[in-house]
């Protein structure tokens, strides 16, 4: 990583920290949704079990993915860009580099 | 234990697995009705996992609790008397000392 990569100026980080909000709540709305869909749809105990499934595999993923941290921020934006939760125009301001970074891991 | 809880016969079977449906069913819409609920009132990733707790609990208890094999159902049975899901009457018909075995470990 080069220098611009792991110093984050005030006005990145907040930057940062509004994209990073906006993914997140984006993707808990949407997940909220699915499960409240999908709890709906239950009427066995394995369709039961099947949701819990479902809950253990996101809480996983997500676990593993909200990670507000600046040396993973390029990685962890590239995915929130790669799966849709965060458009590459909501990083603007961030120094050149980063974006192209960003972009470039998102297309990977 | 003694002859009459290790030998059941047909009739008895077919009591025994009529009660073992009849708690399982209404363990599992009872379960179903509660996530419904549990799943209409979440509103932040917190109350996702809370969610999923329930569910990783309520499948461990319930896993392990619905084991229909003979050696096992006395005990199975007290269990379902004890939390509410059958009810004594329905084992009507069981030989008498399997009935009182029942009944004992139930109010323990």
């Amino acid at each position: 990583m080069q220098v611009n990569d792991v110093h984050w100026s005030d006005a990145e980080q907040n930057i940062a920290q509004q994209a990073f909000h906006n993914a997140y709540e984006r993707e808990t709305q949407a997940l909220i949704q699915e499960i409240q869909e999908h709890a709906s749809r239950v009427s066995t105990l394995e369709d039961i079990w099947q949701l819990h499934n479902f809950l253990s595999a996101r809480r996983h993923e997500i676990d593993g993915k909200y990670d507000y941290s600046y040396p993973a921020l390029l990685f962890v934006f590239a995915t929130l860009v790669k799966q849709g939760w965060l458009h590459l125009d909501e990083l603007t301001g961030l120094d050149k580099g980063k974006l192209a970074k960003i972009a470039s891991l998102a297309r990977m």
